[in-house]
């Protein structure tokens, strides 16, 4: 009745075989193709099946803007060309199928990405197993965003300062009183061990409800009632599929510093994967997106100001604090600018 | 913090107020709306804004199949041949918004439907109020569907048999040995007793888990982290925008007897909501979709055969017993045919 | 500057050789990758690539509905009840990707179907070929629809009934008085001569219009503005990237006897391809959706009563004249009912 | 037979009258409501229907993310911070629909953005008035983009330079040797005489091809094949409905300079409706999309370098010939930079 690993395996056993194709393939994700990589304390992502490949996307390209491709010489050079200038559609043209494993309240905010396919195991017909996410204790880690001395913001200290490549993370020059905000080790021990148990206490009731059709002697309520009483740190499982642009646009959202440290995890994981399937487009994608920054029309006039050696007043451009805290965070060189030099 | 009604009252105050306006207008749903529509134990469905009447449907189609709709004279005769054809674009022209509270597991079950948007109420930055679905009791009841002795399927009494007016149900005919499914009464309020039970446990240790910055004195999670102890059950709320194709397909899907009985609740009240606005556009949707059969080859050979008087052998035809009986459900008149009368 | 054959054949040259994977193959359908399937006059459809056979709808189903599927045995089945129930979401697992070749008219019907994704030859930065689409003499026959005299609707002689194996085609029982109708054979081969003459002017004129980068010593007008003088007629060339559920949504509508002549051309081989690809499907598609019949509300009550041996008044149940007729050509034998026999 | 002006206002004569209505009203598009704006020679765009204003985005929003907007006071810093974080979701909350009626080849670059609802105005079913776009004499000037004294590209006048306004136009430092180019006025008036004169043949034809049915002496032809001999210049016309999301996407594309010019003149037009609807909206898309600019990675760390006064060496920071010119011409200063100041 439950989904055991016995049971899957069974399922996909046929399928491991080796056969010839004349399709593209691509040797790197060929090789975890159906291995499950771990993310979180239960969760994975496996890859099932993919379409395309670097290729792909610049014969759908060629074929697109035909002359116009000619004068950008080179796959990479075209990649990195369409990802500039967001001719999105080539990328649509590969496609990748997973098998993830997911606490459920990362579920609700992976599927809000909806163009994509979904089958997810189903509580109404199906038992889930007993599990659940629970965080690392130093996840359960805040920290305080001071400015001026008052507090403006807590955040979870994982979604700490991204490292130099995330440029885009707007918290880096904050001035951070991480300290105060810390659990006591003993605090945390306890605040993990009264979420494992309150879990452990539902699950047991929702095993309760169930009945005879689900080999437990309970009240024999209907599953799809008795799931009602689990937690949202329940793992669920689903097959996800979805194109290549689809996919980076996941990915700039749930890879990025402001989206929640469980969801990231995941998106880490995915990014990993582009990176064996399709290289040249993950290097574009890290160039052009996710460590890219915008300058909006203000943000603009301030940076010519400021190459021009003038002295930039972020007020008087219409920057607001928290726009202009961002912009010094991916270019810091303008804090000089605004302090006049 | 909390999202209370106070709050929202205050948000849309200023909107209440009446104003002349050039687009279409529809009485019956005017009258509706901002009020709630109340659901299950704590939720509601409330008409936000809406786009369109059925001279739009009809508008649209003309402009569309220009001459050919001239043969079809008036809206209602038009509006019904568009859904017997599935002409399914004039009905995107349409657009509704609503305000929904709902249960997260049935929260869950709704945004399968992509071709809508959302905007939910979120627990990462705000702070759930303590309400949670707890199903009345007669709810909890199972009914056996037996066949030749053999237990096939459990079901909730709830999804019994519809009246006639769902012709699409297919167990309306099968031996039901609902009462040794029945639940004592002290059981089934046992029971109860036990889901609110948990569900409040869950809820007070949420509440434990939060710090200062929700004004509670508790460990300080981030609330993003906190609320993955709630349950299932939890209420959330959201915005929902979609048009009036896609809500056909969301309520052909929701208020069928298959549905799980709390989304169908909403789809019951989706569909009065659809009946104010469009009211030819319903009936229509009534007769060739809701109260609709269809036949697949082999049926629709079943169905000659027995036209012609003549005996019909189902498996001869190919037709599964399922199939079978989900025919016969829809046209009992077969029954005896297959026994040759 | 032209897309010539060689020219695909170049960019896809390194692809054509066979490599090992472990994902699903369809040996059926990897004899026909790359190989160009001829439509009309010009047309193709070419399979680039694909993902996904048979069992991965079935595995994807298996995941999502658990022990509901176990009752169902065997992969025919189990894609059977699917197909019935319209649980569409297994069929979204299976991806194709086709190289297609048609005329703008065709692909302006074509990419109403927006759940897919189309790479286009643009004819904003390539020269188009001088390539149009002329249809056959007989295509250009019109047969006229009549009843009591008068005529209700004509339609090319090409939309004629279609064969037994289409119950949908409404018009099978209709008095047709196709002779009249017919346009006299040298008539005919004038129309066609005057339609090539035409296109051939305005490809003339096209290339005059265009400049030197175009190898051409013409005006030197953009490309973008000079393909406005071309025909509707003229051949343009796609990838076209779409999963399974929606492939099967269009083939439902252009592989009807209403759709025109010409989308429908395309719509027959890609259902060529569709059976090689998921044969299991492929039947239960046509069982379930292209030979099923749709009985309505009131269409249900009329089979009910012939059924009863009741005299069947279509008026009294509120059938009008065209779906009474649609009936009628799905059941012939209801025409005996409403006669009272 | 044909959708004369005549035929839609009597549709929508019934219409015109004013209603009170509880749902948000916008004054300033109210007075335009139903008005076509005129747009290229025969083409226009009228509102004919819409759903929210700027308060229904900031109402959805606050919804959403709930106490994370309490920190933004005030609508417009609301709107300007969910654009600049790229909160999409509550833009789709705003709903407008449009009839267009624009060219073919227009229509066809338009309908590629597929998250919108459209009817159109069917060949199949409507006789096609005499209506064919023919550019203004100017437009057909093309100029020559030059680099080191070879041609990189050949543009149409009118995508010259974009004001000031509009930062993203790459091409404004560009040595342009625009009179080459240039057309002689005599030899553009050809030119159009020409096209205008196979336009009308190609009419001629059309008309002559139809039958008794569309109250015409001719072949009898069927419309949907009639209509192939048309060129792409030939207006359409359509229902077009889109949420702002998905209408700033478009926007963002279209009324880019590297848009074709007669889309472009559309967008614009577009563009106008959005600041009537949405004021707020409209500013916050102006400063974050319009005219702000993406630096890339290496982009960025140009920027940086040259803020701290260093000499800047594009090829060593891996910025290609093209990105470097698009770059300078949105920082201008840039150049300098390069140059070791």
């Amino acid at each position: 009745m439950r989904l055991e690993a016995d049971k899957l395996a069974e399922i996909e056993a046929a399928r491991a075989e080796v056969n010839p194709t004349r399709r593209p393939t691509v040797a790197a994700l060929e090789e975890i193709l159906g291995r499950p990589l771990p993310v979180l304390d239960h969760g994975f992502v496996r890859v099932i099946d993919y379409m395309g490949d670097d290729a792909a996307v610049v014969q759908a390209a060629r074929v697109s803007y035909g002359k116009g491709t000619k004068q950008v010489s080179g796959d990479r050079a075209l990649i990195r060309y369409l990802m500039r200038h967001r001719h999105t559609s080539p990328f649509e043209m590969c496609e990748i199928k997973l098998h993830v494993k997911l606490p459920i309240f990362v579920a609700r905010q992976w599927v809000r990405h909806r163009t994509a396919s979904v089958n997810e195991y189903s509580a109404r017909y199906s038992v889930l197993d007993r599990e659940f996410y629970l965080p690392d204790r130093e996840l359960l880690q805040l920290v305080r965003l001071e400015r001026g001395g008052e507090t403006v913001r807590q955040e979870r200290l994982f979604d700490a300062p991204a490292p130099e490549a995330r440029a885009t993370a707007p918290q880096s020059t904050t001035n951070r009183q991480g300290r105060e905000g810390k659990l006591e080790a003993e605090v945390a021990a306890d605040v993990v061990r009264r979420m494992k148990r309150a879990a452990e206490t539902d699950f047991t009731l929702y095993e309760k409800l169930l009945g005879a059709d689900d080999g437990i002697d309970g009240f024999g309520i209907a599953r799809e009632l008795a799931r009602t009483v689990l937690p949202l740190s329940t793992y669920t499982q689903w097959y996800w599929k979805v194109d290549l642009h689809n996919l980076l646009h996941f990915l700039r959202l749930r890879a990025d510093p402001h989206a929640q440290y469980e969801i990231r995890a995941y998106a880490e994981v995915l990014l990993d994967i582009v990176r064996r399937w399709v290289p040249l487009v993950h290097e574009a994608f890290e160039d052009y997106r996710l460590r890219a920054v915008e300058l909006s029309a203000a943000a603009r006039e301030a940076v010519r100001r400021a190459l021009r050696g003038e002295r930039v007043d972020p007020e008087a451009l219409g920057l607001g604090r928290r726009e202009w805290d961002e912009l010094v965070a991916a270019l810091p060189e303008l804090a000089d600018a605004a302090r006049g030099r």
